[in-house]
């Protein structure tokens, strides 16, 4: 029983509520996770609304969400935990490609293609080349290495948020790398786009007089057999929002030029005409433990 | 831009992206957050994949809402959230009534009942008597003052829990203190329940090993004119849980003794068959500031 107004006996009779989990690892989140929670409640003084706001925005979150969206990962990206989840795990070999978000567009699988095949479906977009390479750590190819992209398009909207208005893939593919460990395929350029602001992490960057940008961007997830998968993004170099990304997601390594190209064969070769852009980013993972 | 592997730089920028909330009170809070959620997942070094699972936790949980469940309110109660938002508000005057939480069952209005109204429309529980006086911390009675009341029935439920079992507003009244500041009703001796158990605030109870029993109580919420109104429970004397409520939300001047109590004269005028069981509690408000 409690009688104490810091409400640390409070705090206690809650860790000491989580001594018999089984799982050490969850004795061990829940109980940081618990401490962290009462230091805040008890160093703000939240008070009885403010905690009755809290409880209406993470219900409102909860049923925002969807087949297609996810409203808690875009609440913590805009908090920077997301961010901040892969950067405490970014301790990669030298060399490796730099992880970033995850993002909350990654919802339905990625339809197979072709190396080569073009993710834009649509057309109207300025249209690119996406190639490269996925190699371990030590340089050695990886050949059959799966990568997965997705992207919005040249308007800033994945196809998720526009069923009927896009076809169900559109920016999407999941190509396997060939002998050499090589990549390609054709898309547009993507533009930079405002994270869905019609929900309750819409209402937060409003009440925090934030904009809700995300500089444009290409989403990977690479995987290869004996290797840990990387998540990240390439982010076309020059954009505007690369300093002030409303997920904190960019980091220098994975800033690309799409390269204004002017070389007829080439062009040929990957089916667009000249001249194109042409972005390449090597994919570079670690080997498992 | 991020290239630090501990993740303060991510921490600074989220802070930093905060500074221009118009509301001092929010960017306080929001601020306060982000620094302690950040430190969350630094020091508990937070995977992909339990961030995930807390995602999905979340998602659930805010699925999991109806307009009669509200289980959110349930995850801050077992985490000793709730309590310890009570706790750290709690300064008030001496022998003004101490407050307990909200709980996740006030989502219904109370109906308007006469006083010495009996509040189970059921019946087959323990009867008993419940009366006492609304006064202000100077010992002034509070004519007048509204007296809300919701309680589980004797088998452990509230209404809400039960359409079609229980009549709606089963266990509820909103009362008005008489002349003198003094309200009475009839009711149930109420069960210890358990919360409820088969959504995601389930889950976490089974995997802390955590048994998910409430002692018994009636909840009031009183409320008067000039003064601050508090929420609070009263619980039933000798109740097994009362050292281990789920929610952690015990006082020990909240205990009170349902007396069993031989007094066909007071019997009579409160129209229960003698003998009966009666607690007797004040309400003691504290003056609005
Ligand atoms: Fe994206
Ligand atoms: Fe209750």
């Amino acid at each position: 029983m409690t009688t104490d107004a810091t409400g640390t006996g409070v705090t206690e009779q809650a860790v000491a509520s989580l001594r018999a989990t089984p799982d050490p690892r969850l004795r061990e989140l829940l109980t940081a996770l618990v401490r962290h929670l009462h230091d805040f409640a008890r160093e703000t003084r939240l008070t009885q609304g403010e905690w009755e706001r809290a409880i209406a925005f993470l219900t409102a979150t909860g049923q925002t969400c969807t087949d297609t969206r996810q409203e808690f990962i875009l609440l913590s990206d805009v908090l920077g935990l997301s961010m901040l989840v892969e950067t405490v795990h970014g301790d990669r070999a030298p060399g490796a490609t730099e992880s970033t978000v995850l993002g909350p567009f990654h919802l339905t699988e990625s339809p197979v293609r072709e190396l080569g095949d073009d993710i834009d479906l649509v057309g109207g977009g300025e249209p690119c080349v996406v190639s490269g390479r996925v190699r371990s750590a030590d340089g050695t190819p990886l050949p059959g290495a799966v990568v997965d992209v997705w992207q919005a398009d040249d308007q800033g909207y994945y196809d998720v948020q526009q069923p009927g208005v896009q076809p169900a893939g559109n920016g999407r593919g999941l190509f396997t790398a060939d002998a050499e460990g090589r990549f390609w395929f054709r898309t547009c350029v993507p533009a930079p786009y405002p994270i869905p602001t019609d929900g309750p992490v819409g209402e937060l960057l409003r009440a925090t007089g934030r904009h809700p940008y995300r500089p444009a961007h290409i989403h990977f997830i690479a995987s290869a057999a004996g290797h840990a998968p990387v998540t990240t993004h390439i982010f076309v170099a020059g954009d505007d929002y690369l300093d002030s990304d409303a997920v904190f997601a960019v980091k220098e390594s994975l800033v690309q030029d799409f390269a204004e190209t002017d070389d007829p064969s080439l062009a040929r070769e990957f089916g667009v005409p000249n001249p194109f852009r042409h972005a390449r980013f090597d994919l570079v993972l670690e080997p498992a433990p």
